[in-house]
């Protein structure tokens, strides 16, 4: 519970309405009620921000005709309204400590303000930083840290080799440093390829759950500062991911690919070994990069959705289109004065 | 083991041939031997009903005339098999109680008549009900609650503010209520959108290995009744699936999406957020969605496989259809009368 | 430790430079410094291998003259090159004998030369064979078996009913044996199929992080010797790969679906149900194979990545490919002479 008053003091926001009000929770323009906070960002929601009941809106100055209620006015009401809602989460408290369930290797060296839950095993010369968060069931294996204030969820797996930067949120079910795809063909069949390498992951990543990153072959694998991953992404071995880049649900990229820094890559799409993504560049969703990019800018493949019956009738001719355009020069020659 | 004839009567089939027949197990039309029940529902398989041993067959009244074993004559075999095969099902018994090992916060609710398994984790605040079965090393955060007759397999991660329905099935792997996906830019890099919301899923629904079902922005996630989803799927947060909607593996949905009731969304598509669907959509295997569906009916994108060489010689052609369109329109301009 | 004249005796090569010379580890071309050993295979690298201060070079005959340091020749280099890395890889040493944090079913048994680590928890009836090592966190259930010099890094599992074979590597966070993805519709719903088989691993195999790998629903689910799964793949039930074939990242396979020998799936690619790939079929990135292969060779679908201006304005063409087609006819018609 905060009035809007000190609301707009502490994160220093122009106040047009009742300094007094009290602000129970955030919400969304169409569910806020009169002691909830909500914001306005995409202009395809002006609707619901005519008609909507909360007790304040974060909103631009530009925006503010169209709204009834309090305004708490920012240039960045996304943002900011990303800041306020921390207000109102509901955070289980740090509790220092290792339970008594864990199993932690002689060598391995745990801070003592960092909190390690049931079922944790930490393996040989781990080091797990101040403030950390070590939740259930996470599975750490040798030579990995954990630097200050990193939150490893449940269940998150550092295979080995491991490095987090600081403020790193590891979600459920993601592996990192686990073998990456080596293989040397021979006669007899696949002869595997040691994985001898590491991944690094800087300061503020983000990696959702059970998302993959390989180690590295013999150099690391490698994200910069501020990456964020979404669920179920696979980053192949020595792969390396520029600061500040984003990638959605399902997107793959293949070994010893470079992408720079800026990137957004849509979900579920793919990036193939051994190329480079300059900065800036932005992939859509299920696209499939096959080449370097080294132009920033939006980059797409696919066709589009269609029913089913034109689908069918028009995928087919996809397989003549090299033989039409044949026939349409030939008529192009003949028609030539 | 179990006579024809009480299975006649059990699910209430017609029997043609020896009531006394002891059925043993159940079999593929081709593996079945002279003890065992099969079913014929597909009619690709008419030859191998033709030729198959099995000692019964379940099969519609018209399709006999195929079949030289004794016959349980139903409207429809595939449903009467899959309830049939549950006798010849190998299940371990539920053992009431919680397993030593297993660290359940003090605030947590757990039904006597639950199985609690090995190194399970139950946070703050967490109900679980009658007869659920809560697998081995199952993690379980805080505000969750399983209903009645429940059954997470193993290695389940409920994170927090989940809330399954009555009859639910998890398999391992499965991640529900991870935080979603929220990011907000600003000058320095991104803000991370805290998750406020939680995850609802009805009764009778089944969540695959791997599947990953983010918490909800400010509202709720929700799956209404007998949802089933495959291994690897992605739901993003604030999605809203219909109920008896069914889902093959590795689709994708982004946030805020609704999916309407007694869809069938094929292997590997992707939705992408903010978008509709309506009841009765059916989505091809790997298509992608951009815009809402307001028809019900099927739909799908991509291209046919080809062998290489003549993919690569047609799909280069794809850069410049709109250019060939053009030469066509210039073409047919010339030679109009 | 080791000189290049001990190298080139134990691995049979022949070499070219000072036999006194101590290696002290492998790098690539690019980092590898004079004490390090790396490898030529690739052509795309020659500049890099003129260019490397590698000590000495894994090398074919017919390049040795790009090449300044010592070389050790073959006709292999790659492959060489990985049995040589696994000198230099750092392995925790095995520890014969069960953690006392595991559970043990009293019907299982586990050899006394396998490596059991905390928080296991293996069912009734499985048998753990020699030398295997299941690490922390693994969960197996009733009725599976690991032969000789299996090793499961972490946190895997093994449902039920799940056979590996020998020197079978499985990567943490993979599922094996879930109940594959059966559902009959009736009037009221969805009805559950039994998922009556198992999964049976061949000698040899590596199974990625995070692949889910369904048991089948009356016959087994089949991998032959040495199929090379990487992370994140989906084989339903039913599905029979053939020995030495290797699938990168995303691939799924849809159920009953059978795959030949020595077939190379790329990443994300999609394999519909109830289809066959004739053995040495290579599958592009992202394809989705829709029917199926009788003769070997490479197979692709999809569309050429492009800037997003230039693909929207091809992409919207193609739902008029088959109108195109019409068109082109009835102008050929029209200039008949």
């Amino acid at each position: 519970m905060i009035t809007l008053e000190k609301l707009a003091q502490q994160f220093q926001l122009t106040l047009r309405g009742d300094p007094g009000l009290v602000i129970t929770g955030v919400a969304t323009l169409r569910h806020a009620t009169n002691n909830q906070l909500s914001f306005f960002a995409n202009p395809k929601y002006r609707g619901e921000l005519r008609e909507s009941r909360a007790g304040a809106v974060l909103i631009k100055a530009g925006d503010t005709p169209d709204c009834i209620g309090a305004q708490l006015i920012t240039e960045n009401p996304y943002a900011d309204f990303a800041r306020i809602a921390y207000l109102f989460e509901r955070v289980e408290p740090m509790i220092a400590g290792i339970h008594p369930s864990a199993v932690i290797h002689p060598s391995a060296r745990v801070d003592p303000t960092a909190q390690v839950g049931p079922f944790v095993s930490i393996g040989p010369r781990t080091v797990v930083g101040p403030s950390v968060l070590i939740g259930p069931h996470c599975v750490i294996g040798e030579d990995c840290s954990v630097e200050a204030n990193g939150r490893l969820i449940a269940n998150v797996n550092l295979v080995k080799r491991v490095q987090l930067g600081r403020r790193v949120i590891v979600h459920p079910g993601a592996v990192i440093g686990a073998d990456g795809f080596g293989l040397a063909p021979n006669a007899s069949g696949w002869i595997k390829i040691p994985q001898l390498g590491g991944v690094i992951i800087g300061d503020d990543c983000e990696i959702g759950a059970n998302t993959t990153i390989d180690c590295g072959a013999l150099d690391n694998t490698v994200l910069e500062n501020d990456v964020r991953l979404d669920n179920q992404i696979q980053i192949g071995h020595n792969v390396h991911v520029g600061a500040h880049t984003a990638m959605a649900g399902q997107v793959a990229v293949a070994g010893s690919t470079r992408i720079g820094a800026r990137c957004l890559i849509g979900g579920g799409a793919g990036i193939v070994g051994h190329i480079e993504l300059c900065d800036g560049t932005t992939i859509g969703a299920r696209a499939l990069v096959t080449h370097s990019i080294l132009q920033p800018g939006e980059y797409a493949s696919g066709t589009p959705l269609m029913d089913n019956r034109a689908w069918r009738k028009n995928a087919v001719r996809f397989k003549q289109l090299d033989d039409l355009f044949r026939r349409l020069q030939s008529l192009e020659n003949k028609t030539k004065p």
